[in-house]
């Protein structure tokens, strides 16, 4: 359920369109669904934002089918992170509209997509990152946020990522995605007076202890304006970054 | 040096009001000051929105003195963390003037304060948090923004946050500090669609190795939207909650 | 052997029912059978209130159904943990009447049930948790207590547990089992008087480090009366909390 | 307040012995009293069974003083641990009568102390573990319970620990303290079927890494029933001991 | 190279039964032998009591068999480790004679035994423990100790080590081997005056963190008198334990 | 681009031979190539000494073979490291002359190769250490150091490093590459007054935990002159061995 | 009590000399003494070769004074170790005739002293080690062995120990005392075929961690016959190399 | 002893100069002299280039004394780190012409200073990690290294390091000392093709885990080149510098 919608059946009320029953019938679900196996969160979008995501890992195929089928029931959005082929199929089978994002390893539903609003800039400092880095990118889209990407600009080569200086402070937020030592964050956030949500990699090796090296480092910057997601959490980026857009983007259009 | 001084500069120049000599000598300080044992970023309040702030510990106070002497000089603004008596004493002794606040253990400095803008709101889960949550609160301030605390409202008694859960929504950004098990910032997070920056403390014992436990919970958070600082580190949750307030209300301001 | 079995013996050598000569016959065994690679604690019911249990990773098929043959001699009652396919198949092939419980990865056996007494809930914070959170289930059912189930009940979405609250009180002993941020133990353990046997899970990935994050976060718990078992450690959970119940149910009976 | 006073208003406003006015008035507190550095959870005798406990590091002397006087006024009840001498002296000074236990660093109030119930035995393995020993014996005697103890019992001379055996399952519950190795907690659990709190304790130097060892130690118990709380954490240990042993002991009474 | 055949060439160099240049030819080798990849340490037998053994993962098959091969012609011993089957293949491939010990995953030669001397007892705490006791066995006959196993003893039913203690007293040294808790080292040093070597293993599983919690336990062990190796390091433990064994028998033998 | 070449041109331009406009051609490229999923940082060779280097892992075949394509460009040499039969494949099709260095997981192309100056010892302490050692000998190669390798010699065999304690100090740098305790690297660097490189392994097992146990011996090491690089890491040990030998190199030459 | 004490009370029983009742009257404490808060074990010395010990941290002087005294009555030997003043001062005003080794921590009483066996040599690699090293040799002294030590040897002066490598294997046991990387004990267990017992200490700083650098170097050495204890342990060292020293010196004393 | 004095008597003795009489007592020394409690390395200067230097903490000052006066005595030159005032004294009192660094904590001595030569570099990220930069900076000073300081340049403000890139690449040899997240090595080693020696420090808090965080940032750091020393071992790092420095510049001279 859209927020939108939630005030549209107040307002009915309150202006004698809609009777209380009517309305009470549609808000009557309870605020989750006991599938069982799951309790399915109805009113996240209303409160939170976006509906529940689902990360896919540990579930069942057929678990993922029937939260998938009743998240989208609410209003047509879907977002499922981690999917593997299992997955991919058992949403599939159940939501044949449902796209497949594969390096990114999602699965989006969007029946009524919205203008993307305001811009993320998604940055990662490797190839390797990549995976990661574009399921930031499509959970940000998927928020409705526009969205960038400027990758393979690590910090062994500044000057890859100081070409595109003037471009980064575009931005209302801006994700870093960084595996190894992950001082992309630290030179990104001494370069721009914009929100940076630095998001650590597993890439890498030894030292990097699959990817506490990259994590602490990201924890540590000096650069102030710097927060941290866990490792590898893609999606945690590009929804953080996405809530600060909306809010902005938001400002902006309400008046 | 305020970014408005510097755009004032350039229409000056544009128009004709200032030669490009006397434009040239005021911008003519290279981007640091070399002191010797520092290099002070003057113009991060350009690049960054704020001047640079002075993390004490492990400088000698004639260097605290020294830098604060020359950071003021850029605006009049100032912020020093982690201040101990003698940074206390040190930067008292050139600026009469600066405010020390003692349970946050910080010193500012705001020679013609702004109205503050917005709203951050700074949560703590118990008393012992009160000493980040106050540097948190006094970095936000510091930077333009209103801010209200919440605090104490640790998840073992759920109803002290609940009263609260209407009010939560009406901040830009929230600033979550907790110690311990640091569940806080999953528990506000699931209530509201607003940034969370989550800051784990050192309050606690034993298991919680100085901090390490509240951090895992943090960025772990099952909560989207929740992002995390560094142990300890009320300055860079109250920065990053003013970086995104600040973006929100200037929206606001712009239209 | 049961203790009832133990008393029964007793009472009749004291009551001249039984020659001391057939007594001795019955006890005869040692507290152990040695098998060579194996001692099995035959005495450990009356010990400890229940059989030995096995533990299955490590051991080779024929080994855990001459355990599982030994064990089963004693009462009819048997509990083998973390069973894959190989150990299911070899406890079935020497004890076909073994029930096999898939999702809890477990196989029980109980030839003389008695009625379940008392009440352990089991809650868990997610879908990935239930692997665990069945083996807790199955556990305690197996040491003779009326099970409930509350699932999929994550802090993020707090209104989820708070709808069960009134049921929570009515248990002897819950378990909470969570994986990543692992806070639903102090949430819960913040709002019952009875004792909450936490278990983290490994569910999770990054700076969950395997579990060690909801270790770690529930270790901390401010909420008085949470105490902790192994990560993952279901069986742990549920056979603590059935102690606690059996406990309290036998005083109830007693009198 | 205690459970027993909310039933007795309750039933005069029933009776008619009360007027709904006056119980309002009783009742009217919130469930917190917000103190602004602090949120008292005043209900929690009544949720949790036991007011809120005072943990005092990190808060100021007169803070604890003013948490102290606020939680006493609910029902002459106080238990406050990790207290120093300002904490002590802080106590005293509004609550003359209270009692400081210097061993276990903790202070106690109790004006109507009822009989005690049941039977906790708190164990530990050296001299060294002795204050976390009192911490719990002293927060189990505070809720209620009989204790026993059996102290400097160490696995190392077996002997000490088998000459008690006996004792051991009279117990409702146990609280086993140790530190270095932690190896007592194993072979308790292994000779009872009572639960069994194990209490890892700082004690010891090296690779102990200030408790780590004896945690993982007693997390990994291959004994059944032994569940574990913070290093150092009595309170936490003797807390969930008399939980266990008041809900036998009610058991018991009820009939 | 035997101790023995040195003293022996010696001796008849210095009885003139062996001419200097005979003798020179038979001790030409290097210590060591190159072979490119590897240099076989030739003279350990000499210098550290027994021949360098073979520690297979790492090392390609034609490797395995080339050092086994060298190694096999100073004196006809040979003991290979961590041996999978490739290496199994490799060495029977050039040695025939060579037994492979399964569970133990090792290999041994030794052409000319002699009587096995002393007594070094190998425990386990549990089934899983298997294989590095078994290592720890075959390792310590292999260095000529007379061997007995004391199988599947752990501490939560401590009666299965007492029924043995008498047993224990009479070796010059044990091993003990356990994973989980690891609690066996400590009870098992308390019981006797020998050196017991503790071997942790990575058997369990969540918080036992691949051994660490068993190694932590040992190194923190109350008992003196007991030192540990490596986790899984079962030959480390026989190594340790038959160089006791062998030293106290020689001593024997000599008088 | 060769720095040669750079000068050549740019001498070219000052003399007259060249066109400003032709040299401008031949100098367009960005210091980088934007691949889209790599930015190519052409200018390391100029930069850094040597060509950007091919990580494999996390790269898909094809990006593996367009980069390598790309960087072969500049100058007709070529390094890429872990690469597995894959990256193998996807080089090889593109550039059939590259070499496959199968034990050091390597390939390298070097179409005009210089003759190899000064030295660069590499030595490991175990044969399972071969695969390290062998990148980091293919590495220094590639930048142009004459190579030696002293394999097999750990410092449990004192003798077969001290017999080549003569030829230690011939080195511009070592390479000391070893896993397990990761001893050696301390012995050579106290006998040598070389920049010695210390690569730890994560050859081992147990209390190895991947390699940390030498590292931490290797940073902690008491030897002066002793640097360490990343667990496994034996392209970073050959790379900066080799940048001291080229420093030492040329300025010999230079004279 | 002495072993010998007891073979001679139960031969003088055998041999009538001595009355069951006398036997029983000497025999007659239990094997530990009951302090309330220590238990002191009598038996220790009969069953384990040594009194108990006195670990002195974490025990009030008073307390450490008591248990001295009742050991002493044993049999007027007594070691006490990590005695600060308090408990110097505390033990020598109950027994004046104990003796202080100031730079071991140590306290020591043998009323009776017999001639010292065998021999154990203690190394150390760094001054700073020499707390460590001396409280092994102080233990191993009180347990009856002949001592020796080397001192300030460390490995990056290889030329310092092997210099003394002749008189190495002249010991029973050895015991190697080393922080910072701890590589000495490998090279030593590599010259000898003697138990090497391999002590960490806490000297060194960073990524030393406090001892656990040397601690998983010690725990990985690849010379056999190397075993580890705690982390500063110089006492477990101690008494493990003297309990094999009197194990082989028995054997030579008994034909 | 310098390496030159060795050679000239050497020549002397081959030129009949010198008998070998008089060689024989002047090299006499044994390689180290054994003062009991050290045994100082005196042909450390000829094998390593450079005398043994003192490491004071954990040595009594008269032991500091005492070595430094046996060390002087070599060749007039000495370095002593880590010095607290007493140890100061205690150099001072024997040595009154020792030269005390206190930002440095060090204390140098060199009675014939020969000419700086070659160019060593040492870079800081902050004002507090000054004593470390500067033990570096006195270390490669008394290794005979003209150096250069670039202090305070971290890369949240990457101009500031940015605008010395010319001065970098005239070093033979970098020293980058950083806390925090240690970035400051990556973006160095990306800017020049020359040894960048790492030295992370333990200046930050929280999650910097007193130094672990810069140092995994710095051996993980995807720019090569780039080597590392233990945490705070500004010492180290001068040394290494210092060590390739002399290797090029000796070329240089050489020819």
């Amino acid at each position: 359920m859209k927020k939108e919608r939630l005030v549209e059946i107040l307002s009915a009320v309150q202006s004698g369109d809609l009777t209380v029953a009517s309305a009470a019938g549609e808000l009557a679900d309870l605020p989750f669904t006991d599938l069982g196996f799951a309790r399915v969160d109805n009113h996240r979008a209303l409160r939170c934002g976006f509906p529940e995501v689902i990360f896919c890992p540990g579930k069942l195929p057929e678990e993922i089918a029937a939260i998938a089928m009743r998240l989208s029931e609410g209003g047509g959005r879907l977002l499922a992170t981690r999917a593997d082929q299992a997955a991919v199929d058992a949403i599939r089978s159940v939501l044949p509209d449902a796209v497949h994002h594969e390096r990114a390893r999602a699965i989006t539903l969007d029946r009524e997509p919205a203008e993307p609003t305001g811009l993320v800039i998604v940055l990662c400092a490797g190839t390797a990152d990549l995976p990661v880095a574009e399921e930031a990118r499509i959970t940000a889209t998927a928020l409705g946020a526009r969205t960038e990407t400027i990758y393979d600009c690590g910090v062994a080569g500044i000057h890859r990522i100081l070409s595109d200086r003037a471009r980064l402070s575009s931005a209302n937020a801006l994700v870093v995605v960084a595996g190894m030592e992950g001082a992309l964050a630290s030179v990104v956030g001494g370069l721009v007076d914009r929100p940076v949500i630095a998001v650590p990699t597993s890439v890498g090796y030894g030292a990097s202890f699959s990817g506490l090296a990259p994590l602490l480092t990201m924890l540590n910057s000096c650069a102030a304006g710097v927060t941290v997601v866990n490792i590898d959490n893609g999606f945690g980026g590009g929804y953080a970054a996405a809530l600060v857009n909306r809010l902005v983007s938001a400002s902006k259009e309400v008046e």
